[in-house]
């Protein structure tokens, strides 16, 4: 198994589809449910990119349904791993629409996916380390730790007061 | 449009329904994606309950997969809404499955959406009270605050400092 | 195996969800083959509620559509076993749609499934006694012991003459 | 609109296709309920050949599933109309799968499903006549009113008593 | 394994179906990829009915859409084999649609799929000669012949100048 | 409406996904059916792209599959439109599949799809010029005339001897 530490690009995944009419609500919008596992699959092609493993998602992070996305839209999900713990990684999702008329993109969503590469009898194995890049990588590298914290401190697995990075922020 | 406040198990949803061929990855566990799709129809019926308006996906707050769900299980998403604030209604679901020869139930993952009502042109409108009833609703209940709080903060809506329930956790 | 006694409510299986509109016949009503395909999953449940063992498709009953259930509509199919026998189970289903604006439930339809348990070579097994408790589940009890006598009749494998409790009906 | 008398054969619809994975229960065979939604749609055509009209489901007879059908069959459903009576027409479905290797077609279901036109605001519309050709649609043409008859009995719409050619089975 | 020499008329295969709303595009017809899909699955089975072996896709000649498929229609497809090579065959597929009102058959489309006959590890296998009956089934195998050397010349697995059938009709 | 010439980079539209089990043959490899339906709504987005309006597949090239495509797989199809005509657009297709554990991706098929661009009541409407810029789009774009040729001879709306690009290679 190759283990050298990859780049961010490297997981690059790029999922553009239609929006079809079993996939929208009564105004005529994308499903939120519907997105959320689009996210997924792209998430998980990106982790499966970098780690080369079996991978389980975890735990989705906060997920914000900022614009609506409606039926017919040409949507663009692009995913990419934006840090790698021991064996769980987290990749970041970025959501585009676009015009038809004019062909310009617009930002729908941003989502933040963990997944854990496992082995085939499902038990977690290690992953190689991801290197940040570009400014915007390095910048969702280093809130990556403060992510970690946070929902370990949900989970009620780590004291709130131990997760320092996390606490910077309200100081 | 009936405004009077309502309690949390009137807009108590239950959802089961098996774990299909086609809704599973390749160690053939429940693809986290559908769960949360599942999940977010769920939701948006116990919001649609509570409002009796359109409703639509606002966000999803972190969500942890915990434990694996098997093909052939038997999954029940229950969801009910946690506390509602001017048009938007956060939305608690607990997911069980169940043994099929103990059938016995456990506990799989707990997940946390937040929805919008809105009326035929897509314009949030207002939505009744929720009033909790037993230990656990108010303990969601005022959780919720902290955590529409932690949305705020994170979209760069409101500054850490101003947080005060949320900030009281790191103290 | 489990075998003692087991009531209706033991069995009792909830299943809501939303009326999609991948789901829908040209005047915009959930397509009749939609409900009878969400019907065999809850009622399917209930019987390995009931059996803890899995369960087939062995017969439906006589369905009425009596209600056209539109496109949008939340749904809620509720599935009880009414009666078992050696090796099969009768499953009551109760069909409600509910009114957004009003909170109001309507019942849409009633069905009556038979499921029969198996071991893993797909072989009949014995499954446990049904205790109905409530006054409708006693009156389905009884039913579902001139509803058996009909199916078989009605395939030739019983004189009309030998099914007692049916014929009565008839004088 | 046409109206002469119609022959059954004019509206035998044939529907050949694959049982895929995503239709299979546990044990690998066609979910009944799938099979209940492909035979749905087969009947609506043949209802909708006879009529020319928009046909919604009205009722599904006595359906058993003498047979389970394995992951990888051919399955074809035939449908043709077998009787028609004011507004609703019966419908009798004849289900076959056929071995790869020996080419041989086995009958593996019969069903009987109830039709009514309607016009565009859903109301129900006259059909024609249908004209029983063949020994076998003849029977089926002169069993239809028995089981229009027990419809209406096991509805409460008509008194055993009154049900001339069904009580006569059972003397 | 049988391998006396077989007519199309033995593998015709007629697979009938409703457009549903899921399967068509923003202007509200029949999505050119579910047509494409639905004519893979009948053309299989043709191909299957032909040489009673597991078939897959080898690939798919000029397919012309020339008539668009309206939402709610109903449409036939019927596949026959129209040559067998020596482990593939030319399958030739019609596609009918019918107006509700009138009853009248409107040919949408026609197209040629190839399949090749394999075993369980995925070999290819060889398959019974196809004997052409009607006029039009002669015309379809003759031609056959000429799309084989076709796609062998597009493939650059011939030289045009030794596709002796196809190069003549440019004389 | 804008009617500059665009380049094939302009088009370019990458749709990554997994294979799924809903959409694997008895021998576990990607339907037929399912690719040509993915390579429809990736070619009709690059298609979009290029006009800027709805487009409709008008036909289908000869598409091989050389490959299969294994249960699990991470397929990429990539489209970019090859040549423009009046109101139709040829786009060209790449699909490829990545070894997970090697990283590796390989060459699975090429397919060739025809789409006209149409106005809300569907008639064709003008497209801008397409200008290849690389050696491999530069090649596409003087194949597509012959293949266009090949198209009206085999739909006999030209007479093979004005075929001049296509007639030449088998000279």
């Amino acid at each position: 198994m190759v283990m050298e530490p990859r780049t961010a690009f490297q997981s690059k995944t790029v999922m553009t589809d239609l929006v079809l009419p079993s996939e929208t609500n009564p105004i005529n919008n994308l499903f939120g449910g519907e997105l959320l596992a689009r996210m997924d699959r792209a998430a998980s092609i990106a982790a499966r990119r970098h780690s080369r493993r079996i991978v389980v998602t975890a735990s989705v992070n906060h997920v914000a349904f900022n614009r609506s996305i409606p039926l017919g839209s040409v949507v663009t999900v692009e995913a990419k791993v934006s840090r790698a713990f021991k064996s769980s990684m987290e990749v970041y999702l970025d959501v585009w629409i676009e015009d038809r008329e004019s062909g310009e993109s617009i930002k729908a969503n941003e989502a933040i996916y963990t997944f854990v590469a496992v082995n085939e009898t499902g038990h977690p194995v290690k992953v190689p380390e991801l290197v940040p890049e570009t400014a915007l990588e390095k910048e969702r590298f280093d809130g990556a730790l403060r992510r970690k914290q946070l929902s370990l401190v949900l989970a009620g697995k780590m004291k709130p007061a131990d997760a320092k990075e996390l606490k910077a922020i309200f100081e």
